[in-house]
């Protein structure tokens, strides 16, 4: 008895150190396919620099949406179809302009630009003194006592540059991009001028996303440069009477027809489960949308081509989405959600890549499904000798895959060493020159080593 | 008596607890400092914009020498000293030319430069047939059959893409560029040209420090971008006769006067414990040398502005490290280690940045001393909420603090997230403007916190 259970035991522990190795050597040769043949890099360059700006509803959005369908099909796709989906149609007009007055002194122009969704100035532009604010307490507190009536609002908290992780020094700050406007407009406020939301100290403005509150006077929201946010934020000290000119013609059109691009490998065992991976097609109209989010719909694509060049077949379905309108509306991946909701198949896991295109350092596994999540988890170990080892358990896969939730889905996020993305992010800096390709491809070897895994074995 | 022990244990836990939060708390502060008052970022932008290129023996490197020496004052040292080595004078002349030649059409110019310390070609520089190759064993299979006489030998095996990390990947191909010449001369190769050491495809040639074997001929030796190596080795498979052009001027001077640059405070109870950090000042001279290793030395003196800025009294001294002559000779590094010899104090840890400013994503700890490793080892859990929190034993801490190695020092690199370090490495390319400062910055925090501990804790 004893002998035959020692023999068991052998024969297990065989059994498991060859699945690991045989593990360990697939999704090694999917890293060499990646690092040697990966097509991301070029594939990007054409989306940036020959569609580039491509928010949701332009005509370059449009454009993309064409381009990815037939790149889907040409990197290996056996079908690649287009989801419809309404989004909002917003567009910035003529350059915006913001200027600084002081008495006495010449006109002073900063580096501004409308946040997305904006309402636009009157046409003459909007001229006011200014107030500074660097918490929602002292806003308050002035628009009880009047002071904030009649003036442009100039919200100067910064990005936390003691915060370990960009990501949460970003969310932080974030509320006075989202929610300033309303809540200046409250206090009679006329227009505000929100610090970017980085820690780079340059002239971009930063554009974003930001919400009216539908019963509170809509007032245009500007982001304005950090260097420049530091020149006003002195002058305000020191010169007493500082008026600030803004204008811009952005505005709201009526919602548009669009798409989210949907390309897979059909699985030959499983082929109702699906493994979603990819990221956001749209970008902000004054970036070429590259780290922002170029790189993660890049990267989604390569999962598919890395598996037909290496000649696999996945026991499930793979699935890469390139989704619209993560940017200002998230439209896209709520219609992927309906369209899940409504269907037969069975979303096992979702990846996203939506922090740069910078080097992996690891997942976020997440979902209400715990045991899919320790499954996963427990073959943390096949990626320690890669960068990409700093695995942990929580989170929401991201913006787009997040919708996911209520299916049970596994939902994960590729982390990335991304401590400079904010210094690139919805500005017209984030271009295809500040991807490295190295660092591009090593993300979708990330992507596909452990999709591979999850399709050979499930999450059952 | 079990109660005794009881409370013995819980007041050791207490009391282990309070020191482990106690340490939590002065990292952090280190931490914040570090990032919110940072100086390293300006100070490179002084050293590799003002001073900028500057090899061992060179005027910039005299000037550089001064300007550090300032610095380490300015920054908080106690004591700023220059110790005193010889170094190699190497000198590039005027620009390189490198031409390919192919019957009946036009002559090709392409981007190559010397490899450092090679001899330059004959004022008329040298035109021959190439041969392109891949292997030793190619190189001497055909050498042995008299087809590398009279030719120039284009070295053109690529640093591995597969690689996972980049720098295991130089290693690996460097062998081209350090040893090439004097195997290709001893089967009578007139010239050789080496495939530039990166991941890039671009149209930046490497330098980088060649040898020759004494008792061989020194032939001259080019380094050629990578996409002009790719051009010349379709080249060389589509057409018959192809010739290369080589011209430099390139010279070895008679060795030179120079100093390392060591600034220290002084510790308080420990005060003949030192404590080394720091990178080496010399650089290529086509680059500014930032990444290489203008981001060490200023990470090495951040550390002393860091503990004076807290206003913190260390135990042990502290010592920040410019090293000179690290590229070309490493002549600085070994009077350190002379120095260090014959002085009556103890070198406990010494910490080396050569990597490149990039995030900081841990350290390798050696060095004979192993109670010394496994007790720095120990302290890892204090970083895990960090990005540089994977750790590993081993290594010899780099080329510079590696001399110490016989005085029972524990060696400690700071590593990186280096996937595009060799983009920019010993090129035109490695500039200020490819520095990201909040990744520089984090990288002499990460420095300074496990200098603190030690300086605090010892390593007994």
């Amino acid at each position: 008895m004893k002998k035959h259970f020692l023999l068991l035991v052998i024969f297990l522990f065989v059994k498991f150190s060859f699945a690991q190795n045989t593990d360990s050597m697939e999704i090694r040769a999917i890293y060499n396919e990646a690092m040697s043949n990966g097509k991301s890099y070029k594939n990007l360059e054409h989306l940036c620099k020959s569609i580039g700006a491509r928010l949701s509803g332009s005509k370059q959005a449009y454009e993309a949406v064409e381009y990815v369908a037939m790149l889907m099909k040409e990197m290996g796709a056996d079908t690649v179809l287009k989801q419809p989906c309404m989004v909002p149609h917003w567009v910035r007009g003529t350059k915006e302009e913001g200027i600084i007055y002081r008495k006495g002194l010449s006109p002073m122009p900063v580096n501004v630009c409308a946040l997305g969704n904006s309402d636009g100035t009157s046409p003459t532009g909007i001229k006011a003194p200014m107030v500074e604010i660097t918490s929602w307490r002292q806003l308050d507190s002035l628009g009880k006592r009047g002071e904030i009536k009649g003036k442009i609002v100039f919200y100067n908290r910064p990005m936390e540059p003691t915060e370990i992780n960009a990501g949460a020094a970003y969310g932080k700050a974030g509320d006075q991009r989202w929610a300033g406007a309303s809540r200046a407009a409250k206090y009679g406020g006329v227009g505000v001028l929100v610090r970017s939301l980085t820690h780079a100290h340059d002239y971009f403005p930063h554009t974003g996303a930001m919400g009216y509150v539908d019963t509170i006077t809509h007032i245009p929201a500007f982001a304005i440069a950090t260097l420049d946010a530091d020149l006003l934020h002195y002058t305000l000290q020191g010169v007493a009477a500082v008026e600030f000119y803004m204008y811009d013609d952005c505005k709201m059109l009526p919602d548009e027809l669009s798409y989210n691009v949907v390309g897979e490998i059909k699985g030959t065992e499983f082929p109702n489960e699906i493994i979603t991976v990819g990221g956001h097609l749209d970008s902000w109209d004054l970036a070429e949308g590259a780290h922002d989010d170029g790189t993660g719909v890049m990267q989604g694509i390569e999962v598919l081509r890395i598996i037909k060049a290496l000649g696999w077949k996945p026991k499930r379905t793979i699935r890469a989405v390139a989704f619209m309108n993560e940017e200002n509306g998230g439209k896209g991946g709520a219609a992927y959600f309906e369209d899940a909701k409504r269907s037969d198949k069975k979303f096992i896991a979702a990846l996203e890549s939506d922090g740069g295109g910078f080097t992996p350092m690891g997942f976020s596994i997440g979902g209400k499904n715990k045991n899919a999540v320790e499954k996963i988890y427990g073959w943390k170990n096949l990626f320690e000798k890669y960068p990409f080892s700093k695995w942990d358990k929580g989170g929401n896969g991201g913006a787009d895959v997040g919708h996911l939730q209520p299916l049970n889905t596994c939902l994960i996020e590729l982390n990335v060493d991304g401590q400079r993305y904010f210094d690139y992010h919805h500005t017209a800096n984030d271009r295809f020159e500040n991807v490295n390709r190295r660092e591009l491809e090593m993300g979708g070897a990330s992507l596909a080593m452990l999709i591979w895994l999850i399709s050979e074995k499930g999450l059952e």
